[in-house]
């Protein structure tokens, strides 16, 4: 025996990255950045938040001199502190968003993907995607089909076109008007419903 | 059809977390930390240096307050700049360090080891351990199971004593005069060994 065999009890475990700064956030040691978000005061760490969002990058590090750090506050407007705390989750973790599935739950991801869409997050963006699929019905098909069109979310978007082009599925979307808040807001997406349908025949 | 079958083309791509601290420690924006090591400074944040070692954490929170930051600069003395960047890397993308296999890279790895330990890395040790199993030979063998014993390097450990436990290997390392640096800084090693040896019979 020339070279030795590696003890079986030498076992790398996996990546505790996410934990570590999942952590790291719960802890909210060494914060440097504190957020005003409705009533709330949310503290983060810059540095995190540039690492993973080009938004936030440019918004913290533009104005920052290294080294001159006083703990900045940053008013938030347009979102709730609920979804932003959802959203810092994500950031620090990378792990998928944890809503409850209870009454109002498509709605929090709506929010989320339009805060995903606002700081430049793709793969939160994919899993609000992913998961508003699963809300796609006759009663928020074109709601979710028009917040797919405004923050250019291809895949929604089709799922949500797929799903009209059954006309049984139509009908009843049009029987409840669902089409006219679609009409007002984006009509150029009625012509790509129309030409899905066009192609059914 | 009552509900959506989600577009194909929603695919959420694996988590980029290590990518992004990976790239924000080659960018070294908002480094709010400087190292003194060797004649090399080394910048880096100490949010992220905190998240991941409790050595640092104590090193660094202990003393800051928030709000108050100013780039501090610590002097690490008995350590290569070369080391402690390789350390720096896997604390920001954990990933196993890249060190080249050329000669003196068991070196390396020794000393990686011992910078991991300092900083309490366990993943970082134990990569480190399963690298340094692969250089156990006649040559290096007491000298890695000094270093594992030193560091409570249980696994490594149980290499090299496996190693020696085959008459041909412990022979050889014998030869040498391997066993007189172990007699000499961990005499308890030996008893170690020879309680192995005394079960080969």
């Amino acid at each position: 025996m020339d070279t030795a065999t590696a003890s079986p009890s030498i076992k790398v475990p996996p990546s505790d990255m996410q934990q570590h700064f999942s952590d790291l956030l719960l802890a909210e040691e060494g914060t440097d950045v504190t957020f005003k978000v409705g009533s709330e005061t949310i503290a983060a760490h810059r540095c995190v938040l540039a690492a993973r969002s080009a938004v936030f990058k440019a918004e913290l590090f533009g104005t920052m001199k290294e080294g001159t750090a006083t703990t900045s506050v940053i008013q938030v407007d347009d979102m709730d502190a609920q979804i932003f705390r959802a959203m810092l989750g994500f950031i620090y973790s990378d792990w998928p968003p944890e809503i409850e599935e209870e009454e109002g739950a498509d709605v929090m991801w709506q929010h989320l993907l339009i805060a995903a869409d606002r700081y430049d997050l793709r793969r939160l963006r994919l899993m609000c995607e992913e998961k508003l699929s699963e809300y796609v019905d006759v009663s928020t098909a074109t709601t979710i089909l028009t917040l797919a069109e405004q923050h250019n979310c291809r895949g929604l978007k089709e799922t949500c076109l797929e799903f009209l082009n059954s006309p049984a599925n139509l009908q009843k979307v049009m029987a409840t008007g669902g089409l006219d808040s679609l009409a007002a807001c984006c009509p150029s997406v009625l012509k790509d419903l129309i030409a899905k349908l066009a192609k059914l025949k």
